[in-house]
């Protein structure tokens, strides 16, 4: 396997100031598997689902070549369910509620056709699951992460422990000044270079991301979009841009890795555009390399 | 004259969570003067100080070429003071106090040899006053002009008149929104683009800058500073870097214009790391290159 995906898969109700959509496919699992598979479809999906998550999603990822081997189905047991409303600058977000149903007892279990993945991506989950995956895992070339301000307030000596584990830390800028214990977005940055992690990427919606290796920093936009309909999974959707990338060209150099968040920044710019999965499972090869162009177009100016 | 340049000049008290300086020279017409003086020494300050304003830094902007004989001194007038704090994040700020003092009653007057200015800037004024400069000089290649959210509420007719004569706005994203009555940027830019102006720059501090011509859009990031000591003038120093530029290349292309940005962020760069005008007055012309150049390492990716 090029990649295994351990994440979240849920059913999500989201409102928007201009409209709202009940119960959509989503969940961390989800946008990273759908991102990655335009450019691998050697992928493994680790995660867990109650038998009332649709069929047309199952067979949509097995369409992408995501082996879903490592999918639990609980009979009687009901999909991980959230609900969020975003207020009228889409940057901002309540969470209605959150209903872990059979997420609650996720344990998850490495098939034996995953274990040699090259790379993992672990996508926000309790990180001492996300230390068990990588307990069942035989050495992998590339370890990407993500977690959120839920497992830094009530797991932060275990995060700490997961992070010494991680190549690659891909968070938020809030989630980085929390982590790090620093308001200055590049000293955090820094700071997380010293727990674990070599390279660290901070995405900070609307201004695009940031990438950290040692002293290198790579600044990238997000790209203009004038009718954002829903940012839901969009940080999912870099990610999984970002390892997909990875995935299909094996190198982790510099140079690849700024590409990398380049392509994550353009499938992340094509989620927006709809609710849900929507957009990003509509994509052509030509789109998002249109897309990857378009950055070129937006941030490039000449010395001479 | 190639840059006539009308702002506030003041002495400022600002205070961060790790300092404080009290009465340190600043104003939008000193920052953007200073600024500008590093690409051209062919700049007509217009402005107003009383007679407590400290001679050093008269002599400092004459030692830079810039032409004060549009600088009011008011006999037994006391300069413009102005006090802000900044919060821990450094990204917001509170007005401590303000006090117009001689800045109440200033009339720009633009003495005859800066009439033919060939670039006009005109800092964050009253648009009443911005209107009255450009009714006096001779036809200039290229307008710019800076607001603010005072104006904007209090004189939004005024300022729709001034917009209509001016080539280029500065204005930073809070201001955009407030502008066009649009909470998405974009859409907030292209409306100010319906306006008037045919370039929009919108400042977005520590997220960098965005130019948006017709349908052209160019993100330019800040460059990552770790210990800002003072954003106070940022903005300014930006606008200085950008008129200054453009000034000496007398090129208002596209391309040239995307680097007229990296110029102005550069000094703006430099401005944050010291209190007030500390650090933008002794800047080196290789410390200036070299920081544009740093712009390119921190933006660049390769296609292929």
């Amino acid at each position: 396997m090029e990649l295994l995906v351990v994440g979240s898969i849920a059913l999500d109700t989201i409102e928007t100031p201009f409209s709202r959509v009940d119960e959509t496919p989503g969940g961390s699992a989800l946008y990273i598997s759908i991102s990655a598979s335009y450019f691998t479809r050697s992928i493994g999906l680790v995660g867990v689902v109650g038998d009332d998550f649709p069929e047309d999603v199952i067979s949509e990822l097995q369409s992408r070549g995501v082996n879903l081997k490592g999918l639990q189905i609980i009979p009687n047991g009901k999909t991980f369910r959230w609900a969020g409303k975003y207020h009228y600058d889409m940057n901002t977000r309540e969470t209605i509620y959150t209903q872990l149903n059979v997420f609650a007892d996720f344990n998850p279990v490495i098939p034996d056709e995953f274990k040699s993945s090259e790379i993992v991506c672990l996508g926000n989950i309790d990180p001492v699951l996300q230390m068990r995956v990588l307990d069942q895992v035989y050495n992998p070339k590339l370890v990407i992460a993500d977690t959120m301000n839920f497992w830094i307030e009530r797991k932060y000596d275990e995060l700490l422990e997961t992070l010494k584990r991680v190549n690659v830390l891909i968070v938020n800028d809030a989630e980085a000044r929390q982590i790090a214990r620093e308001p200055n977005l590049i000293k955090a940055g820094k700071k997380i270079l010293n727990l674990g992690p070599e390279i660290v990427i901070i995405k900070k919606g609307e201004h695009g991301a940031v990438l950290m290796i040692d002293s290198i920093i790579f600044s990238a936009p997000a790209y203009p979009i004038e009718a954002i309909q829903d940012p839901t999974g969009a940080g999912d959707t870099f990610a999984g841009g970002f390892a997909g990338w990875l995935a299909k060209t094996k190198d982790f150099s510099e140079k690849n890795l700024r590409r990398a968040v380049i392509y994550g920044s353009a499938i992340a710019s094509f989620c927006v555009e709809d609710f849900g999965i929507n957009r990003i499972k509509n994509l052509s090869w030509n789109e998002i390399q249109n897309r990857f162009f378009a950055f070129k177009e937006l941030t490039k100016f000449e010395v001479d």
